[in-house]
């Protein structure tokens, strides 16, 4: 099978909003006017983001499913993807795999595949996804105020943990529902993009957590000019990482990566709006925090509990980062 | 560095025409009202589609080239791209260069750099490209009717020369010149981005030559349901493969990768039209064969001055070819 074999093979579907899908030099699409094409791309590597041996069904879904949360924290309705794939080999059972969780998660979201490229190579998956948003509309990360509430979405840190019980960085045992917990919330990311479009008009600021809490909310603090303050004991934790012995949990899941939930900033006179869509949605969404006004040389204040700030012990995940800790939470 | 001060310092570039650009989870751009948005990605591996060692900047500049390139083939205005870059290390004074290259381009084909993703990884440059075009006036495939005069851009050959010469594969030494005039194709491939926007009304089908004349124009006849006649001595042969001993000139540039001329279809009616457009651009175009009606098993006739055909002879490049003559015209 060679490589247009192959992408007619696996990647030649039918597209349901798209003027001019797979097969030529470039795909087609009609952005309705009064809309803004939201535009990102997220590369995943193996041995980087993700195992190489891991479930191709699972690491399909997952790669789109990133990028479908940039999505979310835009405010965007996700309209269209492209896919460059980098393979050792043409392992027809493998995509077949791959594309399968590709495929129900775009048909999910409603995501046209429109193109891209199939290449030889260290197995590497590099999305592009495009979405739609009303001018004026879209979820910027600059956008928070002095007085804003911050919040997030689900509970954080167990994909951090499904990273440390697969990598055997864990020093005591994990009940087996926590070990499975944590391994689907790693390999099976929900992006929140009904929340997204939901929180348009609502919220101020909004991003997604990919890097972890304690990186991700100095870069909403640093863009909107403002100084994030975080109260630790807010921070909703999520249950396999209560259970986990041998760490902080809270300090756990401020600092792990993948979590794929929102964090943004509301105005407290949203507060009840909020509560409605958390209901609706069935989708908890927590009060961590308050937007201050900007203090040189801090962009965020973690508040433990006793009150001290801690942030300085705290940072998020950064790829090429030479501390051995943070190297040690990627693959 | 870490991965975000890497892209503040070589990839956050002032946008000319994009609502929002690097930094946020999406870029937001405007699509005018009858316009189409054209996409497209394409993927770059060390060792598979250049040189680990190549000059960083001269790779800038091709990694987006070669996407300007799908551009020029649709007939579409270049306007935005994302990339996402794999580096096995934070080279700074790698990314100098290469940033210099890719922004050069960038900035000749006015086409802005809006966001991406910088991870640690085997080195892998994957952009996608975004451009407009009128709806109705896109060039597809799939356009070419039957008695449309077929056209190729410029001389073919020297890219795969460049290639050759470079991995010592020429059994003959190449004179100088012709050495370095092969190098910069293969290094420097120049879109036709002007020439696309040009064959918008005029050609009835186009697409650039990426994988080779003998496999590319299949794909052409396959998508327009015609059979495509080709001369082989009508094709144009760059001046450095002529120079060049040991091989057949003509076989060896229609089987090379990596030309990015156009070829297109046209009525003969658009003759002196398209002759206008290749005085007026400088750029040679020269009428190579003939579509004809389908036959059953056939897309392509490649025909001999001596009246034979001999299309079974000839192949396109395959990425994951096993022929081992295919896997030798890659890097």
């Amino acid at each position: 099978m060679n490589e247009f074999e192959a992408i007619r093979a696996f990647f030649d579907w039918p597209t349901t909003h798209t003027e001019l899908g797979v097969g030529d030099d470039a795909a087609l699409c009609a952005v309705p006017d009064g809309q803004l094409l939201a535009i990102s791309s997220d590369m995943l590597v193996a041995g980087r983001h993700f195992f190489a041996d891991v479930d191709p069904e699972s690491l399909g879904h997952k790669a789109l499913a990133v990028n479908l949360s940039d999505m979310a924290a835009m405010g965007a309705t996700p309209r269209q993807f492209t896919l460059a794939l980098a393979l050792p080999t043409m392992d027809t059972d493998w995509l077949t795999r791959f594309a399968k969780g590709l495929r129900r998660t775009a048909s999910t979201f409603q995501c046209d595949l429109v193109g891209g490229d199939t290449t030889a190579g260290p197995l590497n998956i590099s999305i592009t996804i495009m979405g739609e948003v009303a001018k004026g509309q879209a979820l910027k990360r600059s956008g928070a105020k002095v007085g804003d509430d911050l919040y997030v979405t689900g509970a954080l840190g167990a994909a951090r943990l499904g990273l440390w019980y697969r990598t055997q960085r864990l020093r005591h045992a994990l009940p087996q529902a926590s070990a499975a917990a944590a391994i689907q919330a790693m390999d099976w990311p929900v992006p929140r993009v009904a929340l997204g479009l939901a929180l348009r008009g609502v919220a101020s600021a909004a991003m997604d957590l990919s890097d972890g809490l304690a990186g991700d909310v100095r870069h909403m603090a640093k863009a909107s000019q403002c100084h994030a303050e975080v109260h630790l004991s807010d921070v909703p934790v999520a249950p396999c990482v209560l259970q986990a012995q041998g760490i902080n949990p809270a300090l756990f899941a401020t600092q792990g990566g993948d979590d794929y939930e929102l964090l943004f900033a509301a105005s407290p006179e949203q507060r009840d709006c909020i509560q409605t869509i958390s209901t609706t949605l069935a989708i908890p969404i927590t009060r961590i925090g308050t937007m201050r006004a900007a203090v040189a040389g801090a962009d965020v204040s973690f508040v433990s509990p006793d009150g001290r700030d801690i942030s300085d012990a705290l940072q998020g995940f950064d790829h090429f980062a030479s501390d051995p800790v943070q190297q040690a939470s990627a693959p």
